[in-house]
């Protein structure tokens, strides 16, 4: 029996790595007069399903692909959440 | 008095807007072996600290900034959450 499950990953870049988009879009904000905008990081949003045995085996296969094509784990740390849908 | 703010946006392509990288990333899943992937839409998210007079008007402000820089109306999508940090 398979289950069918919707996750959303968020990807967003280690802390000690130097954001040069947020860092212009920052700057930006600033120059349309926007100062209210202190700290800027600009990170991956990806939605998608999963089919798979069972949770756990869902949850090992997403860290999988997250590390290998989703996020860089040199630069990027990733989180994602994992909600079986119910109707099949 | 000044209020400091939490944001997190998430901006995704509108549902009739082709995702490319999307599609890529689940073609080359489906060829690492993951066939359990379907649906992949890729989005950006963005953390940022805001600092308005009120929630009403951060959320204006960020409303604003979505439409100007974050996201780009014609095809994109986008929602935020705005938390208000209790330490000033």
């Amino acid at each position: 029996m398979t289950q069918k499950f919707n996750s959303r990953v968020y990807v967003t870049l280690r802390p000690s790595v130097l954001d040069t988009a947020g860092t212009a879009v920052k700057s930006e904000l600033h120059q349309l007069g926007y100062q209210g905008v202190e700290h800027i990081r600009i990170g991956k949003y990806i939605e998608l399903t999963l089919t798979a045995e069972s949770k756990e085996l869902a949850d090992k296969q997403l860290h999988e692909i997250c590390d290998q094509l989703l996020a860089n784990p040199v630069i990027e740390n990733y989180s994602f959440d994992l909600i079986p849908v119910d109707a099949q």
